[in-house]
């Protein structure tokens, strides 16, 4: 790995850890094993580089999102394609859903990246509004309903990390069924 | 309201702002507006004030939970009453809901403060296994079951407070319904 993965991994086991307020330089340096001239000669300050994480993690989890998704499919065989990604994503790259969960929201990251138009994050919304329109998933707002589905699947993957239950193959296939069955009509 | 309110207070507004880690004495006395000695009466250091801050909001919580809460009714019933309340203290009490729901597996709480049994917290298992028990709620582990409710509720009420829809009485229904569902068997 490079000296600029090293900076954003360090840094976001950090967030993850202490939470984005308390990052501060000396915890980034010492953390990732750099000095201050190798940070600034890839990032301005702290803001910059807190963006470009957020920004490759959604990347990162809307391209694993869309893995096998299947175009020509029912809302349901659509949904579950989806959610089984999140849900398996979830568990290869914990830190980085959490992440991303828990700071779209936040304004420690930039509105313009938080805002930004990610491929499969944007299926999400396509899946829903289909699927609405075709009578399959509950006429909500859109965003109501992915926040349902994205609460399911980040709050299901902090209790497995935090060792509250197992995530076999058969609870995987119970957290993807009540994801459907919380949003179909 | 007290000293020692005006302290538990300020400390979770700041802790819902800055997170836990960048919450330090110089911040809590000028935002509660008090100095060392008061904080000192009440609190030995940190750890004890963050400790009854989770405290109260998990048992004002688990209070509001079984308001109205109808012993004899089906799991349906049970489980429309402690969602409905659970919603309505999200949008009365955001910064607790979310609190309580944010560190109920981070060690800054203590873990026995986390474990304690509260009065209302315990009814949501005890709808859960025994609609489990009477065929009306899906057969998974009894804790992913919790985890799928509570993601559910606390990740809309964050949408709600992001300003990402609004949380009307019809909205308010679909996530009941979505609750429900998500969960049946």
């Amino acid at each position: 790995m490079g000296k600029k993965e090293d900076i954003m991994n360090a840094t976001l086991s950090l967030i993850m850890t202490e939470g984005i307020q308390a990052i501060t330089f000396s915890k980034i340096f010492e953390a990732a094993n750099v000095g201050s001239s190798t940070f600034y000669y890839y990032y301005k300050n702290k803001e910059e580089l807190v963006d470009d994480i957020y920004r490759q993690a959604e990347r990162h989890m809307g391209g694993a999102l869309i893995e096998g998704y299947p175009a020509d499919a029912t809302a349901f065989q659509k949904s579950n394609c989806i959610v089984g990604n999140m849900i398996q994503f979830g568990m290869d790259f914990p830190k980085e859903l959490l992440f991303v969960e828990s700071y779209s929201d936040s304004p420690a990251i930039s509105k313009e990246v938080r805002d930004a138009d990610v491929e499969g994050m944007r299926d999400i919304y396509e899946v829903i509004s289909s699927g609405q329109e075709e009578g399959n998933i509950a006429l909500m707002n859109p965003t109501l309903c992915m926040y349902i589905v994205k609460g399911i699947v980040a709050n299901a993957i902090r209790g497995y990390f935090a060792g509250k239950y197992d995530l076999d193959a058969t609870a995987q296939e119970q957290l993807k069924a009540a994801c459907w069955k919380a949003i179909k009509m």
